[in-house]
């Protein structure tokens, strides 16, 4: 976010059409808790451009980004690497140690999938589990970064944007931001999700 | 959780096939940050199955449970009813409410999909956006639940297990629970989120 180091995920093991929107919601829950950038390995180019065609639409700054080998990236990051899985330590244990780190330097958030190798949990600075129970990917880098951001993430403000949402008690309502009419729509002309 | 009001969290908007993993994650999500019961609506079977199996492992007590019709549980339901949408208030401002209430009676949370009718809504006493930005229904709830049982989720003890992960800062171990011999893998033996 701005003012503070850059927070960086790493998407491991996408596999091209089962993973598709694993994929797209991790870089969509990147870009909306305050991470800077999302990073994708493989063939994932579709959910690439619905990451960027949110920002787009939403604001940002972020990016997607397409690489297509991870380890160079581990090895040479200049800054704290955290491991989400559900082996590691307790989030709960090890956040105050992470934000301090991050006060200080860039982290990169690397978010496995079914098979990481063992190499990563050596790479590490931080395995972090948010629970030790088998869930979700996209769960714990959400909860994760709420935690690390202290919920700072909330109140981001967003860059060219084309449309805003303003929150409301009951219904929808999305405007042209900064400029435009508001757009009042009861219904449900918008997902709330995005689907590819 | 334990010695609280329940809290239940329903997936609406299931498509079979396409939904199956999301699905599937909103319910382990559910279990491991806290929620008592999931249900989905619609043929979501394969989802209940995976998370009763996830449940039947690493214990419990959690439910899955399809159903056929949801709008009769909104309606019926005694206690307070939140919906998690982007178009909602935001989350940091109504989550204390959400809390005092929470300790007088049960909660459900409404997890929707693409299109949500209008009329749920009108029934939610809180439509609430974890930020007002399109991201994931997984996130929206892990992040929610999170903030909603304030970490106390973490803390949760789970009966009935057959195995349980013990935190690790490198690598995995896995025990069988209660009794029985540790099993350290350091390795991908077992895989980390889910999968059907």
């Amino acid at each position: 976010m701005h003012g503070e180091r850059e927070v960086v995920v790493l998407r491991l093991g996408h596999r091209p059409g089962r993973d598709d929107r694993m994929t797209t919601h991790i870089g969509l829950t990147a870009r909306a808790l305050g991470a800077d950038r999302v990073l994708f390995v493989g063939d994932a180019n579709q959910s690439a451009r619905t990451v960027r065609d949110i920002t787009d639409r939403f604001g940002g700054p972020f990016s997607a980004e397409v690489i297509e080998a991870y380890r160079p990236l581990i090895r040479d990051w200049e800054g704290s690497v955290v491991h989400l899985t559900m082996y590691g330590e307790r989030v709960e244990d090890v956040e105050g140690e992470i934000r301090t780190a991050h006060a200080e330097e860039p982290l990169l958030i690397v978010v496995g999938s079914e098979k990481v190798p063992f190499e990563v949990y050596e790479h590490a600075d931080w395995n972090v589990g948010v629970t030790n129970q088998p869930h979700s990917e996209v769960a714990a880098l959400a909860v994760f970064l709420d935690r690390l951001f202290e919920g700072r993430e909330l109140d981001r403000e967003w860059e060219d944007a084309d449309r805003e949402v303003i929150p409301k008690a009951v219904g929808k309502r999305v405007v042209e931001a900064e400029s435009g009419p508001p757009d009042d729509a009861p219904g449900d002309a918008t997902p709330d999700s995005t689907d590819e």
